[in-house]
């Protein structure tokens, strides 16, 4: 954390000057409907920008308190500590360190036994592990990140939208009427101006059926139960991510809760027949005990307190378009999450997916509307999410219809061999811990022409951190904790074989290219900005940090900034030995290279330390020159 | 964090429920004096017991803002843990991860130049790294955990004492006159009966004087400087702990602070003459800026702004007794931190050392207010804790000295090597990390009979955590770590080399041992109470984690506990092999051992596992039992 740049100030530090201005609420720049875990990324990631009037409302009266999400995905980790929360998230959440599988016993196939156990994320696939934890102490997070943002954004509960239209070439062009019903108030019409209006609204979006868009997919037919229970059991792997298969009885899986005592079982019910709507059957949470109590016979659990329970159908739907675009002018209202997307929640994958549809987003937006891009970079958000809504949904499909069939035994052939649904579970390990997500090249996203110059941080893939010890303190970090939530690009530069003092030492070159006129970073940070305002450069030297000279470094890796023009000791950093050398472990070229991380910790190119020209254009394509 | 065991309850788990009754503002079990790090730790100690009536008073008439007190002991950060708030600290504290050694030139002695680096903490000495934070944001934890705690305990500011007296034989034997003067109101006063009085009142304490006891030391002649400054130079080291030895000039230590930017630097001044005082010499900051530049010639430090400055001089002062007590009747009033003892800040022990005074006594005053441990127990707070005082001014005497002695150089025999003064430095840096303090023998630290069984874990020492995988749910965490600031005693039980589902395992046979009549867990659990709520057993397996079935485990190791009588599954631990052994990382026999470690973290005793009488012995020398 970097603070007292502008003098010492008291207090908590993560606690920003609260920005001057009085802010319209009847006019603004973005609009959120929605207080979920999608539109509370969307609102964090807007927040830290006092130039952008932000509202977001919600139809409820007040922040959620037991949610049903409850799987923060490694990648979601990531981004959590992006908005500086990760370590509250770690020390609250359960973490899921290995998997379990349970299959019927060959001998007794009306027993369980246990088939074999994995560890849940492979080594080295993130800095983060897998964790679970009440979708609502998430919610909490983020509204502490909002207050104490310079614009203190709190949302505006009881309010619920009644009418969305968009008037083109205006300059809110989108207007919105909320009714606002607090309870036992007489509901009152509010109209609100609005740039961008984004749709958080859920799987019965009316921002979505505003713009003319359905979910359209299908239903599997399938009931499911589920529930957040206190009870006793003799099941041996309660603590575990246990995915149970019985012969008869259905399957089930347990996901051990936050705290040490609560657990969550997704449990398989009944078919439903073609047409049948799980509220007929008209299930009750002693039919998904008893079910559970069936399914992990010979063990047996009694259930002392039920938090909460819920049955469902399984289905998959999605919108054909995230936006109102026509696909050439720019879009002006979004949607996000299940307001664009639904499916099962078994993999853990809805809050995950949905908080980083908003996580895609903010940034763009941000970026227009503090005239930095151009808006012609808002087409890439359906572009980029609504690829990866797809892929989620296929995946889940296939998972779900796997999960649901009944195991292969020596009798039959029907049904899913409980050691390919294992393998299936396992191949699929990084889909669902959300690292394997790829952005298509784009307008934000660069060719793979030169990705052999950093194999381990592939193009559209999430910058994979690595361990690096910063010069200047010799502190041991995580590289990837340098990027912030905070709208900013990150050019890190790998350097070559040769010494940073050498006079024509390649990272010498680019930091005189880059401080010079016509160069990125000169063109697109305003003036009186800080120098890495817009692009923030981090160097990683091969040297081990003891045998550097922070003195003889170009200016530009120790640059003043601030009121009191105090130097930045922040910005060079070194292998570390002890935890994996950075250049090993992500695959860097001898030459050394370029590495540009988008605002959302996408990787958006890999170029040579020396392709000056290719950087220049690729910001070209889309950013707008601040002088 | 284990949470939900009566119950799902929904918000931040580290909030507790708040305790039903109101509590007497003038009869009261304790009355702290005094809101610094000493006051707030002992505070904090206290908040969790519903059944103790603290009160917690201070002078000024709010929370500190800017404290004179930032480095934090990797002993501290441990402490830190129990209490819940390390990884905050950890987060916003400058982490000192090497400490530079600047000499004067032997070429050019006009001139200064590195000597040398090392690391600040020897590798392994804790997982916790050695970090600088300003005191007020450790206040700001320490609040927070208060308010949080069950009791919701808030200091009473504007208040002080304008008299203390003590009337043995009575039930809340000490009167304490308070004078209430908030701003701009006309003061008042009030008296408190108290069965207890902590005075953590600083270097003036009101406590201290009203039972007799004077500070005793000298001082050394010698002025200081301190400021915190906001500053550009081109000394290379300023974001590394830099100590600076000019050849004239005098010496200088740099620590960098949190936050990126500021920076504090002790600045040696004059010598005072014989009885002359620092506030004669009217020292001003830029006289300090200016002995600064001196002193690191040939680089110059360009002071933009002054967050905090002071000048002080060295001294070494100590109470003979830090109680009311004459030695046999068990003490009423007690004196902790800057009360009963001050030294130079320069190697960082105040605030830490009296954290630690604070962290001794607190749990000690809950065992006895809530009748678990006899009152005799309250005389080892006075042994224990003056011994460390003790030591801690020889060490800061020969540091001080040290360090305001000229460079030897090759013309001289005067002044001190720089090398020996690193040596030194080396020498003692588990002193300075705290993590050296060992208790000698008492009713409350056994004799080191059997410390071959356990090497790694000295009697009397902290207990020093080690990696470990927890059985249930396979998560790789610090043994140490379930150690809580809640007055409980931990009694780890770490296995011999058979397998532990044999039945005559010796683990197995201690289990069945602490689960009958007249075991130190048996007689020290009230009715009613959970198995753990007095003696918490934990046990650490030699198998591999995956080799292990819980369900083959003692009753005792899964215990029923709670309103709903559900299971606690976080007693049992293997060793994690990709982080290190734990059995061979501490020196553990072949046998196994128990090791049985107090509420403030240090081990009391080692003793074999079948040592049964022993360990009943060891807790009827000062437990009371509750049936």
């Amino acid at each position: 954390m970097q603070f007292h740049l502008n003098g010492f100030r008291p207090g908590d530090p993560s606690r920003a000057p609260e920005a001057v201005g009085q802010r319209e609420a009847d006019r603004v720049d973005v609009l959120i409907v929605g207080c979920g875990p999608t539109g509370l990324t969307l609102a964090a990631s807007l927040a830290g920008f006092p130039e952008i009037n932000t509202r977001i409302i919600e139809r409820k009266s007040g922040p959620l308190e037991v949610g049903q999400a409850d799987g923060i995905a490694v990648r979601s980790m990531e981004m959590f500590n992006a908005f500086g929360f990760a370590e509250e998230i770690l020390r609250e959440a359960y973490w899921v360190n290995e998997t379990v599988f349970w299959k019927p016993d060959p001998e007794r196939p009306e027993r369980i036994v246990r088939a074999n156990r994995i560890e849940d994320t492979e080594d080295g696939l993130s800095e983060f592990p897998h964790v679970i934890l009440n979708q609502a102490r998430v919610h909490d997070h983020y509204l502490d990140v909002m207050a104490k943002a310079p614009t203190r954004l709190t949302p505006d509960y009881d309010r619920r939208v009644v009418d969305l239209s968009v008037t083109p070439g205006s300059d809110h062009p989108v207007t919105v009427t909320l009714e606002h019903a607090a309870p036992g108030e007489d509901a009152r019409t509010e109209t609100v101006q609005a740039r961008y209006v984004v749709g958080c609204d859920g799987a019965r979006s009316a921002v979505r059926r505003s713009i003319g868009q359905a979910l359209v997919g299908d239903s599997a037919n399938q009931a499911w139960g589920v529930m957040d229970i206190l009870a006793v059991t003799d099941f041996p792997d309660i603590r575990m991510k246990a995915l149970v298969q019985s012969t008869n009885e259905g399957n089930l899986l347990v996901i051990p809760r936050e705290g040490g005592y609560m657990v969550r079982l997704y449990i398989e019910l009944d078919k439903l027949a073609e047409d049948e709507r799980i509220a007929q059957k008209n299930l009750g949470v002693e039919d998904l005990i008893a079910a559970a109590n069936r399914i992990l016979h010979p063990y047996a659990i009694d259930v002392k307190d039920v938090a909460w329970w819920s049955v469902y159908e399984i289905g998959q739907r999605l919108a054909r378009r995230f936006d109102d675009s026509d696909g050439t002018a720019p879009p002006h209202v979004f949607i996000a999450g299940d307001a664009c997307h639904t499916h099962s929640p078994k993999a853990g994958q809805g809050m995950n997916v949905s908080m980083r549809d908003a996580f895609n987003l903010g940034w763009k937006l941000a970026s227009v509307l503090t005239g930095r891009a151009v808006p012609e970079v808002l087409h890439t958000y359906s572009e980029e999410r609504r690829g990866v809504a797809q892929t989620l949904i296929d995946f889940d499909r296939a998972f779900a219809a796997m999960f649901s069939a009944p195991p292969k035994t020596r009798d039959t052939d029907e049904g899913v061999d409980p050691a390919v649904l294992q393998s299936y579970f396992i191949q699929h390990g990084r889909f669902t811990a959300g690292t394997a997500i790829q952005y298509a090249p784009s307008i934000l996203t660069g060719a793979p022409m030169h990705q052999d110059l950093a194999s381990g941080f592939e193009i559209g893939k999430r910058f994979h951190s690595a361990p690096v010890i910063r010069l200047a303190d010799a502190r041991p970090m995580q590289l990837g904790h340098v990027v912030k939530a905070d709208g900013r690009w990150r050019l890190f530069a790998f350097a070559g074989a040769g010494h940073p003092a050498d006079p024509d030492a390649s990272i010498r070159t680019l930091c005189t290219w880059l401080s010079g006129p016509g160069s990125p970073i000169t063109l697109y940070t305003p003036d009186g900005a800080d120098i890495d305002d817009a692009i923030d450069l981090r160097v990683v030297f091969r040297q081990d940090h003891r045998a550097l000279a922070l003195e003889t470094m170009p200016d530009l890796l120790l640059p003043f900034k601030g009121r009191l023009g105090l130097r930045d000791y922040e910005k060079m950093f070194c292998p570390d030995p002890k935890a994996g050398d950075i250049f090993t472990l992500r695959g860097l070229a001898e030459t050394g290279c370029m590495v540009l991380v988008r605002p959302d910790q996408h990787v958006a190119h890999v170029l040579a330390l020396d392709a000056h020209q290719a950087l220049s254009e690729f910001f070209s394509r889309f950013m707008i020159p601040q002088r």
